[in-house]
């Protein structure tokens, strides 16, 4: 069994995370730390938990997280690399929910997170965690970087066509995702901006100029493409508590419009156990992936354009996040990478 | 494995069905109908079945129903009594989600229903599906009325204190049942009064004048209490997907006045799988059980009154349908009751 | 004109009084006091209200509250009786939407908002503002404890058969008021208790040990029935904004299970401009009133049982609170009752 | 007064009218039809009328509608046509909020209507009813085309630029319109798609092959560009009732990229009284036009590209249906634009 730590277990990823963990079967809860709530059975927070987990939050300062084989921060930023030297010095390896390990390049972390990197040396061994993109290197990572929620549906929207073997299908630049989210997505925090009678019953874009998962989706489709790819990203917020739909817009080129990419796709992510593709003419529903580690992708020419038109929805909390840090804890360990992932959707 | 038909399979309780059995260990799918989608794989209405449901619709009539083990009625009232003689005498075993055997009294099937009944002797030995009370009789029984979902978070939220034990803790007349249920207990019917544009950011009550579930409630207390209980019984409409929320009050006896209930309630569920009595002074909310078979019960006495209070919340989809469907099938088949139902509850 | 401030105009009952103020034809906006928000234009903070509002807020301390005909206090319990002598000094007439001046007892007021009052003699001449009850006392008030929004419903709902002459057509113990609020209820106040991913799609009881409004709603209906009257108040949390329903059950003595309630609340009814009894039959639904200041009651006989059942609807932040505040300001400078709030609500 | 008769007063469009009409203080409605209401009073459909409306619908066949001064259709697409000659002939003016009088071309009509145009005549002299363009064309004109929802947002989101004189700002082509609409544009019909249960708490797009709002759009852009302008259209569902939100892409051209959009865009609406563009930096909600008859722009300049992005939001039922109906009305009659629609949006 792998023995489980959760820094942080009071937020969404968190509550998620023991959702999954709980009855995963090569995995053992150990540990759930917090802060504000040492002592507390978990349960008595989350009563959706009762009877399925027995722990009570720790106190972050004496919680045995060294004993663990593999940590997850479910934390704000700056959390996880303020400990994980001394994790990795005990041989615990590190999921990251937060954004410490996202970004390479300490300047543009600290550019965007406005505090200091506590430790580049782990941030340079750490690993992207995007299986569909990256699986060997998590396999043997020590440290995880997870991807955001939305740098999830839009690389993985967009990978099959900027990827470098592909490149020349698009332009590069100008690329545009248009991304929704429901409210879950800015945390169990006590913000009046996200109270149900503030965003109920209403629609809005945020963010516009610059959200922190701009970088990150840029990064990623650098890398991808093997060179600069421009994109623009704007978030809107949805009044529904999960999901992600992102509609991501690329002008075609010559050779891009005589392409099929309904089987372009198809092929790129035929082995993706958590990806996909659906008919050609769909129009994929958030609902169809609720509760799921399930991403869902639809490829689209609208008419009278020179444009690809790219639909992905996604769990913002399951493959945006503690379901996608599953997926990658059971590539680092070894065992079947839909472990304790295998959920039906729910609907309605 | 059990073979398992579902008869209606584009209701709402016909995709939680088939989210529950896909992955049921002991179950195997092996027919769905529908009349209207004949021929239309399952997961192209339903998306968030691809890759869990392999099924196509099938044509009511030519449908191999016979073959199965167990077939559940997913329909409207009026169809289980029609198809009911033929199939028992093929030997498979019946699980009706609608009423057409819930009511022992043929005229009061009639008199609310507003059909005549279709085959009474079937009615005689059928079984009321709720294995808290009657899980014996559901064990051998080759016909289940499964209670419907009001009725369910109802008689479990009184049966500890209406059962002839312990009869004399309340006045048996004059209960309350206020009840509030999410619009998927309307069905996926097309109904101008379930639009979100209706029934969205708006409350109210309904059936107030006489709502089919009083009768089938009155029987089952009445047959827990071994004599008339009178109870009224006002269902409301609230803006969300899944969940029913029952607040019941009950006057309270002097013998009532000086009794324990929170320790009643526990001795009386505390081997029940699927029910939760709450810590005292908790108030359960309705997503603590959401897309789970679990029912949660918290007993109050309200300040200064000589009331009992007793709010229950179960997923009306789950506990309050399809969910008791597969708990009932796991009895009548002599598997672990709990087989296919260990879904811990979406939160958030 | 009616020279008008208000105190606290950054919550949910502040930004109501602005929408009906700005267009009050006999009402003047003056000042508007906010500390946290002292200089921001009140219009960048509420864009609704762009073109409507030129105000921005003012520092409480500076204001110049002591020029104004009328001060709305639309702040948290303690702020209005702190400033209270010193307005009524300069011959300001005070409306308070917080509790400080409801609760006749202080001895009650202090056991349950937990402070001391601190204008005892200003309480003592302070009236009730329920103009369906106080009417004339209204009219010639200094300072005004306006009602909350679920006392409110609930003392309109049960007035007609609670009322001296009336007093023999219920029992008078044993009532109980099973209300249902949306969030604004709450305020706009940053909890995590009141998120949208917290309250959304789903549906809970709260409060049930003692709530506030429970002291208040029985000391209106000790005043309405010349004698004790006992009632079981019970709350819960609706994931909608606006908008209260109460369902209100009383048990019929003889002589009320032979009354015309449809006529008697039609009746008593009759002349008031913002209670509408319904058709006989009626389930009226928050969204009728949403928006308006309007509040209905619709009266019924549940089959099979000897209680009286009242539904009222009311819009939680109009006739629940900011509505009723201009309706009494109406009446304290002899306008029209109904200046100001003709709004029609707003479907769908 | 005016005399307004509305034809198909049953559906969102219908009972909006009713709002605006009530209290408009120069139009006097008259008549209403609605074939299956026939006879049934009006508030008895929509209590939220109560008080306000006393009329009862009357069959279209005999209904007074020659009386009238004008008439608008709240109807599907086909019936004002039907109709439109007959009530010309008798001096009576027409408003279409249908699409029967939106496309110039009767072979565009039939392609996307795929019926048969029964008066070109009436056609040719109608006048598309978008005041910010049109408004001394509407001032005449005998039969009006009213805008749909999404062509009014993204008309006005885009005039600014597309228009002849600032022509050179933008690629004509290529022009993106990713829009979000709540569900109550789906109309008031019986339809298992808009059912709280299919549309709650998700998010997707639709009509993605081609929406009948599309051609629509192009005609308006090519009439104030002076040629032909690509967009691509994408609607989206969001799981609210009210409000269209667009976000519109354009690429810049040399000399847009030295532009001032925010003061262009100012100058463009200066003195329009329904067309409100916000400061700099703003993130219009929907819930800031909630019921009004205003609607809001923002224009961002995206970091690190070469694209402006338009931001509108709007009331669909109000500026974006009945609203505009009206405000078209005022032109038609002479009265003050801004007559009946001074409606502060209801917030929270």
């Amino acid at each position: 069994m792998i023995k489980v730590g959760i820094v942080g277990g009071t937020g969404y990823t968190g509550v998620e995370l023991l959702r999954l963990l709980a009855q995963h079967p090569q995995a053992q809860l150990s540990v759930i730390t917090s802060r504000k709530e040492t002592g507390m059975p978990v349960a008595d927070l989350f009563p959706s938990l009762r009877g399925h987990v027995d722990l009570a939050f720790s106190d972050p300062a004496s919680a045995a997280l060294g004993d663990c084989d593999v940590v997850f921060f479910a934390t704000p930023h700056g959390v996880a690399m303020a400990q994980a030297r001394e994790l990795l010095a005990k041989g615990v390896r590190i999921i990251d929910l937060a954004a410490d390990f996202r970004l390479r390049d300490t300047a543009e972390f600290e550019r965007w997170y406005k505090i200091p990197h506590a430790c580049p040396e782990v941030l340079a061994e750490a690993v992207y965690g995007l299986p569909e993109v990256n699986r060997e290197a998590i396999r043997s990572a020590r440290v995880i970087g997870l991807p955001g929620c939305y740098p999830t549906a839009v690389q993985l929207g967009l990978a099959p066509v900027v990827e470098a073997a592909a490149g020349e299908l698009i332009e590069r630049d100008g690329l545009i995702a248009d991304c929704k989210s429901g409210v879950s997505g800015a945390g169990r925090k006590a913000e009046v901006s996200a109270l149900l009678a503030e965003t109920g019953d209403s629609f809005k874009a945020y963010g516009v100029a610059g959200h922190r998962h701009w970088p990150e989706i840029t990064q990623g489709l650098n890398a991808l493409g093997g060179g600069p790819v421009g994109i623009t990203f704007v978030p809107h917020l949805v009044p529904m508590i999960r999901g992600i739909h992102a509609t991501i817009y690329a002008r075609l080129t010559p050779s891009g419009l005589a392409t099929d990419f309904q089987a372009l796709y198809e092929a790129r992510y035929a082995n993706e156990p958590f990806v996909d593709v659906m008919p050609a003419g769909s129009t994929p529903e958030t609902r169809s992936v609720r509760a799921s580690n399930m991403l869902r992708i639809a490829v689209h020419r609208p008419p009278a354009s020179k444009l690809l038109m790219v639909l992905v929805v996604e769990d913002n909390l399951v493959k945006g996040a503690s379901g996608q840090a599953v997926q990658v804890m059971n590539l680092m360990f070894g065992v079947d990478e839909r472990s304790g992932l295998a959920h039906i959707p729910v609907l309605p």
